[in-house]
């Protein structure tokens, strides 16, 4: 048996920029679900090497995420037409100018979406599927929650909808399948699996955290990104709190995710969702997909 | 069968301030729900006339919320102890000084928690139950949402958890069981009760409103409150944008929700969930209650 995106499981692992490569993505893969390429600042090249390493490491279907208001996309959207992948996943825009040529090379076109209204949007553009986003979810986020996004996205639409934000484990499964989704799109827990390039530093502020010890910043600049607090975030509210211009607060987030991952654990990003405080150790990515489908 | 608060359904009726007056709190307890009193405004006098006015209607269990930030407290607070009612619900605040005393006269105390630390307070405290509300609820919320949260609590205690946030008919009622929790709490969705007192534009609203149509004020002030978008929420938000002081803020607050009640659909605060966008019609608590639960 095998979901709509060809996979064992109806688990999408969610793109974790600079950090999805393909050690991570083909063990998630290889262990049933759909591992997602990050292609935040890759070229053509980079990208084929990537693909190249996950389709030597295991036969199993595999994703690539465009970040839609990345600049490279103008040149990786012609190039995964021309070398076509089994799925693509899309966030921050609209693939209207590119979904039928993707599905026209035998490409799966998954769209995130944080509301009906985009739903209903993608439903009408032709997408294969949508990935329902909460905002507990890490990184950038829109304003619904899972709970309540995920009914009333499957109420609205006859397509499916994968569920994300909160999920690490069966509990999250169940609870995504009972409000209609097919399946999940996990992100937080993965970035403690082994094969995730990340700094000791970052996991472990991650194992530590607890239920509350996320915040959001970026929210008076249009660009809301969900991380776990710490000196930074502390800089970054103080700073909008003394009303400093958009500049000066990008000059505060601006790589600071790189930093992050690096193990700047003060002066980094650390992208996170809600769930990070039901997160309790470092795992193999088999070991990850299996606390979600037994 | 009867649920840990008496009643023949784990649902309470979330208390809605100003609204949830003895003729919608009689239909939920009639219903087989918990009907839940607001005690804003009232002194020891009106809520007597109020619990007198649910006893009269039905013989069902029912339940007085205490919000612990208003002033009414020092006066409710003895008042029940010395006519004690079937369930307390406590919310903004710790109910540490009068819980035995509730307790001890026969009433369940039942707190609403926003995070796993106060939930871990409330076991220590003895509380009878708690609902872990998600901030995708109505009216004055945290920051955890219902996704995240619930299943956190659940983990973390042994008392039995009603999630709160995000329900309004079965698929929540599935979905928060999935969760962990025993049972529901829900407000929006009795909102569109024919027996709660508010205005028919402040209902059609509800009706009209989408998954997207809420926002939340008052995070500047520490006072988060989740409420329909309207050009009071426009105009708090340009204050806000503008630097305008606390004072400044609450001048333009303060009263709204009476004003939303009475039909001032620009000018009063409609609070609301994002289950919103779900709500259809008004029908009677009862069939909002076997919407639920069938």
């Amino acid at each position: 048996m095998t979901t709509i995106l060809g996979t064992r499981l109806p688990l999408i692992q969610g793109a974790l920029a600079q950090l999805s490569t393909a050690p991570l993505v083909s063990a998630v893969s290889a262990a049933g679900g759909l591992g997602v390429l990050t292609t935040v600042d890759l070229t053509p090249t980079t990208l084929a090497a990537a693909i190249a390493a996950v389709r030597a490491a295991t036969d199993q279907p595999f994703g690539v995420n465009l970040m839609l208001q990345q600049p490279n996309m103008a040149a990786l959207i012609p190039y995964l037409i021309e070398h076509p992948v089994p799925v693509v996943t899309t966030s921050a825009g609209t693939p209207k100018a590119f979904c039928a040529a993707l599905q026209a090379v035998g490409t799966k076109v998954v769209a995130v979406i944080p509301s009906v209204k985009v739903a209903r949007k993608m439903v009408a553009l032709g997408v294969d599927a949508l990935v329902a986003e909460g905002m507990e979810s890490g990184g950038h986020i829109g304003t619904s929650t899972t709970f309540s996004l995920v009914q009333q996205v499957t109420a609205a639409v006859d397509l499916p909808v994968f569920a994300a934000g909160g999920i690490a484990d069966s509990t999250g499964v169940r609870a995504a399948e009972a409000l209609g989704a097919v399946g999940v799109q996990s992100g937080t827990a993965f970035l403690l699996a082994q094969e995730t390039p990340i700094a000791p530093a970052y996991q472990q502020a991650l194992i530590a955290a607890d239920d509350t010890a996320t915040v959001v910043t970026g929210r008076a600049l249009g660009d809301a990104v969900r991380c776990l607090a710490n000196p930074l975030t502390a800089a970054y509210f103080a700073a909008e709190a003394d009303g400093a211009d958009a500049a000066a607060l990008h000059a505060l987030l601006d790589g600071s995710l790189g930093r992050a991952i690096a193990g700047d654990v003060d002066h980094g990003t650390m992208m996170a969702g809600q769930i990070a405080g039901k997160l309790t150790q470092v795992a193999s990515a088999q070991a990850i997909v299996q606390a979600m489908y037994a």
